[in-house]
């Protein structure tokens, strides 16, 4: 099956798949069990070969950081060498001893690999509120260093949580000076919200780009795959993305070049449908829903996470049933807070018109049996016009189900 | 059982309960089927008859209004004689013909009881987006009418949708000038948000009240009851309280007097206890909770607001899980948008602090397994102190639990 099985994400036409666990030249991984997690994987450890440098990274906006997401701040962002992660507990609300936890297994990273500490950036996700047990991570970051291989598999399991599967995949992206690859791997699935979800994503690229470049398109694609989702409008302590290049292809991106705009495409479909699997992997999740709302700027961005983040809407997409009035539901509460005025909008689901100015429309036997059979695919879009021009804004979420309760009621027991 | 069941609500010592569906002297209530819904009672009459009428209400603030609140909001509001309510269908989005119908429904009930159609208040509830059928709905008017007696029992019942059971009570409260009697019927149990709650609630008193006496304490009841809910964050758009007064005890509430204040305790004590009924009977809800947030004035209603809402939360209480690292979460995203700076907050659950400074602090096994005990309870309580001083919220909150899912999955088919 192709990685790219979402219908809103297209495979660029230079891009091909390789191998899901490959990894660019010049990098490798390694993931153990250091007893963080009641079982599987825990920690792992990526690394930067070079011959080049540079990185980017972007975090989570809560008021409430993590203690790795304070701790990576301060590390080198465009020049990392090395990314540590660890899952089963995400070392939040533990005060100086979980600030002292996290520097320590950065200086034994960064101890093992013989770089700075200001070189290796760190990530955990997890339980809030408990003690990251130090002494098993420090000996997880030790094993993770003699471990290190070309191939993100064992990586890409250390990371996950609740997920139900790894999230990963590597791309050949042909350029104008050659080829490059361009891998990453992810993990999310619950407490995500559109600004930004509940994941960590660590990418890697031989390609070379200078960190300002690798920056822009970092930001850029993030902003159109991570932070257009939505599993439970939570924003997560310690959402983390890295970006790593190192040049090892010898092909060079440029700014303003072709190149850039390809490398950006292919880095932009790799983002937008692993924010889609995050999506899908959602707790529980069975169905995903896109809802794209266009009007006034101010006012489609609010809407769409009112629809994305609305129970009521969630457990409908669950139900496979066409209740659209739990969408201007969501909408009316939304432009009441936003000012949206007087209450016109149109709506449509799967193409088919349901609203028009704010009224119902009425629908033919045919068509609504047509509507109830489209709303059982696996992935439904919804079409919202509210009062205004000049504006746009999508947003991917998941359904409401049995299993995000079921998950979510026993989490920490 | 006494009305009074939570313990976040005490019975004013100038109270007595009175069987829950007595109504104040000269009032007189119907409730009748008339095929609305698939089943049951769904369309509810009640008449004021006087000596005078005086009346207040309050209603939804979404943008998005049900067609029943857009006409009654044209109504003679300070002096209603009577109130119509439907339930299964909540007339909204159909446009002009939703509105002929609400008016429609309203005229045949200001004709049966020889009153102005501008005297009659009129409500409904249930799914949003299908057209009410109104000729069933007349046919309903006329039939209640006829069957008007003086208790709510059937009234009680036409309101409501997915609820467990009616919520109603009657008290004698007892005045200086003498006793008054007071009664509500609520409705509500999904679709609910603190900012009102989805709900219908009707209130009646043989006290004696100028308008503007009744406007004020219906205002400032309604703030501290049904404003303060929350069941999934959702704001309706059909939320509706009436408060009907007709003096007929002969006993006057002036302004500023001892009496008014004991009026205005017993009405609060009435509205807060049905708002926790309504929580309880949150959509599949099994557990309530109570935030209590301190702090700066402008973040103590968000950040309430957030921890209420959160489907983290929510599981969490659900499976009597003492997860605060999910209230420190939910706090850290609201404290993010609202400009609360740091993140140094206190957390005590059920009155044992388990953060201080934003540190989670150490619990013994004893002090553990109290807490594991407290979280089982029907009712638990979480008090946090966020940065800054002179503000204090409260939010009541449900659980999300399989009952919610499988009530909302199916709603409409």
């Amino acid at each position: 099956m192709s990685f790219f099985r979402s219908r809103w994400v297209e495979r660029p036409a230079h891009v091909a798949e390789l191998e899901p666990t490959a990894l660019p030249a010049g990098f490798r991984a390694a993931g153990v069990a250091a007893g963080i997690k009641a079982e599987g994987l825990d920690v792992g450890l990526l690394v930067n070969d070079g011959p080049v440098h540079v990185s980017a990274a972007r975090f989570t906006s809560s008021a409430l950081l993590g203690a790795p997401v304070v701790v990576s701040k301060e590390a080198a962002l465009d020049r990392l060498r090395a990314t540590l992660a660890s899952s089963g507990n995400a070392n939040v609300a533990d005060g100086v001893r979980g600030l002292e936890t996290a520097r320590a297994a950065q200086s034994a990273a960064a101890a093992g690999l013989a770089v700075e500490s200001y070189e290796v950036g760190i990530a955990a996700t997890g339980v809030i509120g408990r003690a990251l047990p130090r002494e098993r991570l420090l000996a997880g970051v030790d094993s993770a260093g003699a471990e290190l291989a070309a191939d993100s598999r064992a990586f890409s399991e250390a990371i996950l949580t609740t997920d139900r599967a790894p999230k990963r995949a590597c791309l050949a992206v042909e350029l104008d000076g050659g080829q490059v690859r361009l891998a990453a791997q992810a993990k999310g699935a619950g407490m995500m919200s559109p600004s930004f979800a509940t994941l960590l994503c660590f990418v890697e690229t031989d390609a070379a780009l200078s960190a300002a470049t690798l920056d822009l398109l970092t930001g850029v694609t993030v902003k159109r795959s991570f932070d257009r989702i939505s599993v439970d409008g939570q924003l997560s302590t310690s959402d983390t993305v890295f970006c790593l290049a190192n040049g090892a292809s010898g092909v060079r991106v440029e700014p303003e070049t072709d190149d850039e705009l390809r490398f950006g495409e292919a880095l932009d479909a790799l983002l937008r449908q692993l924010a889609l699997e995050i999506v899908s992997d959602g707790e529980g999740c069975e169905r995903i829903g896109r809802v794209v709302v266009r009007g006034a700027w101010h006012l489609v961005q609010p809407v769409a996470r009112a629809v994305a983040n609305s129970p009521l809407v969630k457990t409908a997409l669950h139900g496979a049933d066409p209740n659209f009035g739990r969408i201007l539901q969501a909408a009316g509460q939304a432009l009441a807070v936003h000012g949206g005025g007087g209450f016109a909008v149109d709506l449509e689901v799967e193409g088919r018109a349901l609203v028009a100015g704010g009224e119902g429309l009425e629908l033919s036997a045919d068509d609504w049996r047509a509507l109830e059979q489209a709303v059982r695919a696996p992935e439904v879009e919804y079409a919202l016009a509210v009062p205004g021009e000049g504006g746009e804004a999508e947003v991917f979420f998941s359904d409401l189900s049995h299993g995000y309760v079921s998950l979510n009621a026993d989490y920490t027991t």
